[in-house]
């Protein structure tokens, strides 16, 4: 580089070479931030520094090395230039057959991509509100996928063949416990005015009947249902030494989640703590992060992915983080809570028109309002017609409610991060003629 | 459009326009015969009619909505430009929590690019030597975590709880089948000359035994293992009512393996079969296309998936495959036979000149050259070094042969579908001078 | 089309399928509206919006119809698909021999592009203060060669060979003048307090010496340079039957020179008048954009061009102007002038601090300070080394001042459209530390 | 770099980050030598490379500098993102007031890149056949305005008012002239036998007359117009001391061409070769590489221009010459070779067939067929409209022989470099169809 400087002095007047260096040194110099401290930056980096990023990342991997022979049975051939961009030219994937984290010999660059994505985004989880994580990975795959991931790391390590379930009317997670070839202990739970909250009395005593168990409780879902009491369960999986994962799918937006996690990792047992990378953080669908205050199980969950896998979720995942910034995620946070203080009020005077109300319920996110003697099924699809896209409708009694016979019909609107003023004051506008509209 | 059309041609010359609208026209029609059709093109397409097929699709999904309300947990909301174009705009990844190729409601562009891209890859292989394939589907992970699914569905469907697996000495299989609980049931190997081959009469003895078993084949492993004997097996599973799958990793690229693999589904039992979409398809690592013979099976597999997924491996499959087209991929089969014929031919006179020889081994993809009495560890590190990816070089009698006690040291190379001459020649180059160096 | 909505509605639900074609149009419908109306939109497009219209554009010329037999000497060929994605698919150019606006029979899209580009342009001039302006073209040159061309089409068509010039320091538009073949007559300005200004009687007297005269007025320069009096000089163009151009290169931002142009074309003689696209509308160097308030002339301009062009001034052009706006634009203008106050203050401090004062002359982008007694040369150097880029710093009675013997050394800085607040700030701050750390 | 590396070492395994920095520098290197030595390469650059080179330069420029204080009138600011992606980063343009090829201080990238395009242009057309060049320069403007260019500044120098031009039937160099304010002098030409020539003795004729001249010939045009005798008139234009111009517009495909050219400069006066860049180096249309025997001419040339330019031309150019290279142009040059056999083949078939021949004209591109009793334009406007691109279909007598009362109708093929045997093959086939059809 030295000797291409000096030429480069030669062609151009040397101030202004020297100006050049000065701000292919300010463009880079973020960059190569990334890669030595491997940090989530206070400031965003701009796409055109995440792009230089990923080249320099990419053009480490063997296919990019022009002198190479290649004579593997997959080598990262790729069938077009198209095709290799779609993949930002980790054509190679990530991981090996031993594991999905193990460095690849044919792709330094893919290798190194994935380590600084796994730092970066473990260093975000611990600046965002969980310092006492010790480890994280970034797994190509959805939260539900990544339960299953981790239960089956929990029975090869400690002969987990249970996982005791406080109930969440969702179909993922489920999925992925029986993936795995677990079986789910349900736990029901209690109406408590307005809320659903988990029995905590069952929990208990599921604890002590089932052997083999471990626990999966979870943070975020949509109203009446609220956030499990980690912290206790925390304290019970401790106490009876029992693996306890936290689905904490969208929690990171929201600071008091992050919180609850926290103390519950302070006060008791807490294995793994799952979110999504896409609802978190603003990337496209299909990461995960999972982070964890033990140094060595993310370890073991990454070994007990079956070979390698797309890099995909991973590169969209970093470069989501380092576009956004520990600056730009405060600001999105305030958001956040502007825009779910702006739904609440708007809920409620639209419930005081039409003689319905907003449930109370504790959820950071979402906010539901009552639609007794309304048909809520035919309110969400017109809705959905008319281009409001997320809210749900429940009818009275339905699956979904995380309870039997939950006593209203309801919708559920969600202030999440990223959303913008204007998508809560469209959708709760439009939810107001349609209700009027049938009146 | 009519009346744009109309508009347009006030603005320049009638015919001018008119050819205008036809070069349009020879542009986007084969992309419209790929939404129409859903075949497998003969004629590849070019970068820019599937760019054009992308962005149509991807500017469906609700996320692309101008005018909509989006209040959802996740509305596909990414954090930069650069972060939407590293998913190639699908931001919503593919299907929903309920599985991973249901239509999302929020994304109609994904959810037919998915359906595409499954007809495009099941036409694909039914053309490519499996018409005897009923259903497909292009999964959003490698073959490792393909064979975990389909485990998990075999044992949701027929209570399956152990896989007889004939032994090939690659991790990721292996850990997939950990991944879902199942057991792996060995079946060991035996020697035939330079051949390493299932030891039918065992496999027999371990389905007679094991109960609630399927049967785990494989047809492309690197010599001296050779491929499973699939028809047999799947008249043995026929007559058991034993699921069996093989896993075909790379075998598209080879008719005679695709030959072997449909006699097996004429003959007998087969439930899926397994294909990397990187190692015959020339797409980034991280899909896989599962094809059966039964039309439900396929549905169950993607039922068992987990909740959404990345769009990533689905987009990039579909991507590679229209880049390919029939044409293309004959051209692709007779390269690789040519580059077949001469690495067997170099290696002939390496082994020549240095008193070895090229072991006997039926495998359309990979020639094995004995290193009696050298350092065959030493020989791949320094190959590492010099630039050649992909080879292996295997110790007398260490995993890797698929049977303990293999009385030979020896390298395999590799002449793989997408391998350049060029790369076959370079090999075995380089090979030659660090054999010859180190005499 | 209507076929293929129907298909796509046999694969996902239908609902599902309406939404994922309401997506679409939402998308696709502004880009519609541009190409149907070709006005200056209100909203700005989204880029992904301007890349739908390029892509469809530039897939109508004949290079993209892939059935077409090319057989002409230029074909629009590319060495690579990098080289055609550098000119965004516009690989003929723009223009034909004829002249550089005239449909190019291989180029229905980069035609029809061009057309757009020059009605969109055109009516945003119009609507930010010419709406007496009849006719514009986009140009792929700057404004030193646009003057260039435009006084070589005065010399066809009036039979012009001089160009009556009140004194501007600019090489640009000499040379162009030069390069065209046409003299210069040099009007010398005055000293009005601290202001340069045109002197109008010299400018009077030159007009009744010089025979085959047109004028160049300029409304746009540097402190201590004022505007020209284009109402006045318009007058006397008018009475004198004589052409009169206006270099007005980076004036559309302010409200104030826009209205002093306009009442020149209301009030007497304009042919001309001269904007840079990248000065006032934020696309890279190299496109300017002519207007006229006389309905032929501009197409005699286009006709003088020798050939076709690059399109790509073009398409930036067109890029930025649909990225902009009528209420982006508006956005840009308050800002500058918002930057325009703090500037002014912000140097009025730093003059009262060390004994200078900024000059009292009326720029609305622009702002200078006297460095009486102090190294201007260095100074400007030491800025441009703290990466303050952009200050003038002249030296008293030195060329630039647009005089002889102007009283002051000085500095220019500008707040010019699409610089940020923090732009004013660093430089401001810069400045002063420069200033006080020689004292 | 050196500390990066070494943190590098640490992520991942020794050899594998060595390995990853020998892919890098595989890569890398390439671009670096192009940056060094500034030639036209023997071996193609890759897309990825290239990319590369534009990014690492355009990064250079002040734009990129994030601390930076712009307050500039003009600071390459962009409306969007895509903006800028539309000018690869290089928003500055080229040039500044000073003229094009000046360093701009804003902009050290774009002027090291337009450095580097002009070095590697000249050394191409060294190669390619004009050893003898001593300088040239890539210019934003095609051939036509490069010709005003040119003409402008032999006034500038020379004093030169006309321009002395044998007939050559084209518009674009004709305005050029006019652009430039100078004077034609035309030159007629004379059939010999169906070939049309330069009228020698008037050309000399015009040479002893006219003041104040210089010559413009023309070594490219459609049959049946011949090369000028371009080292005739060098030869004359030395004895008169005459400045000279070549017109090579798509010369260099053809190695008789430039060695004309070649023997022209070393037998007599030749100031400047004028070449297109799209027409002979698979570049967008927009640019020229203007190159001469004389040390200072170029350099004038670019003096004359007036004020910065768009960079896109010249971006397009390097990229266009790196992606080719020597070797891939010497296969272009036989590829070109054999299809233009090809061409003249099927023409002779066709023409026996319908009783017409093929003209005997000296020609290395192009081949023309007589149509004599056959509806030229009628053929040219159906086989436009059967999309065949680029033949001329030319009237008995009509203008475009470039003679008065040329005998023949006849049509005009060309086998042009890039083009393929495919293009040949339907043109020619369409063309029997055409003309059978209407027998």
């Amino acid at each position: 580089m030295d000797d291409l400087e000096r030429k480069i002095l030669d062609l151009i007047p040397k101030s202004m070479a020297e100006r050049g260096i000065v701000a292919l040194e300010s463009l880079i110099g973020p960059v190569r931030d990334v890669l030595n401290r491997r940090r989530f930056p206070d400031r965003p980096l701009s796409d055109l520094q995440i792009e230089w990023l990923l080249r320099l990342l990419s053009s480490m991997d063997s296919d990019k090395d022009v002198d190479a022979a290649r004579v593997g049975e997959r080598e990262g051939r790729v069938a077009s230039p198209l095709v290799e961009r779609l993949a930002a030219g980790f054509n190679h994937g990530v991981g090996r057959s031993g594991h999905v984290t193990a460095p690849q010999p044919k792709a330094a660059g893919a290798s190194l991509m994935q380590q600084v994505c796994n730092s970066v985004a473990t260093d975000a989880i611990r600046q965002l509100g969980l310092p006492n994580t010790r480890a994280g990975v970034v797994l190509p795959l959805s939260t539900g996928m990544s339960i299953a991931l981790v239960a089956a790391t929990l029975r090869r390590l400690f002969g987990v063949k249970r996982i005791v379930y406080p109930r969440i009317d969702h179909k993922s997670p489920r999925r992925g416990i029986a993936l795995a070839g677990l079986e789910v202990v349900d736990v029901p739970t209690v109406l408590v005015d307005d809320a659903v909250q988990t029995d905590i009395s069952e929990l208990e005593r599921a604890l002590s009947t089932a052997s083999d168990a471990a626990v999966l409780t979870t943070t975020t879902f949509f109203p009446p249902r609220e956030p499990d009491p980690v912290k206790d369960v925390a304290k019970m999986c401790a106490d009876r030494d029992v693996p306890h994962i936290i689905n904490n799918a969208y929690g990171v937006q929201s600071v008091n989640i992050m919180s609850l996690v926290r103390s519950a990792i302070d006060a008791g047992r807490v294995d793994a703590v799952i979110q999504s990378s896409d609802k978190n953080f603003l990337s496209p669908v299909g990461g995960s992060v999972v982070v964890s205050p033990m140094e060595g199980l993310v370890h073991q969950i990454a070994e007990t992915y079956a070979g390698r896998a797309t890099a995909a979720p991973i590169v969209q995942t970093l470069a989501a983080l380092l576009a956004t910034g520990r600056l730009g995620y405060d600001h999105l946070r305030t958001e956040q809570h502007r825009n779910r203080v702006l739904l609440e009020r708007r809920l409620v005077e639209i419930a005081e028109e039409i003689d319905q109300r907003v449930l109370q319920v504790r959820n950071p996110v979402s906010c539901a309002m009552t639609l007794d003697g309304l048909d809520a099924h035919d309110l969400g699809a017109r809705l959905y017609n008319r281009r409001v896209t997320g809210p749900r409708a429940v009818e009275r009694g339905e699956w979904g409610s995380c309870i039997d016979d939950y006593p209203h019909s309801y919708i559920v609107v969600n202030a999440a991060i990223g959303a913008r003023e204007v998508d809560v004051e469209r959708a709760t506008t439009k939810l107001y003629k349609e209700l009027k509209q049938r009146e």
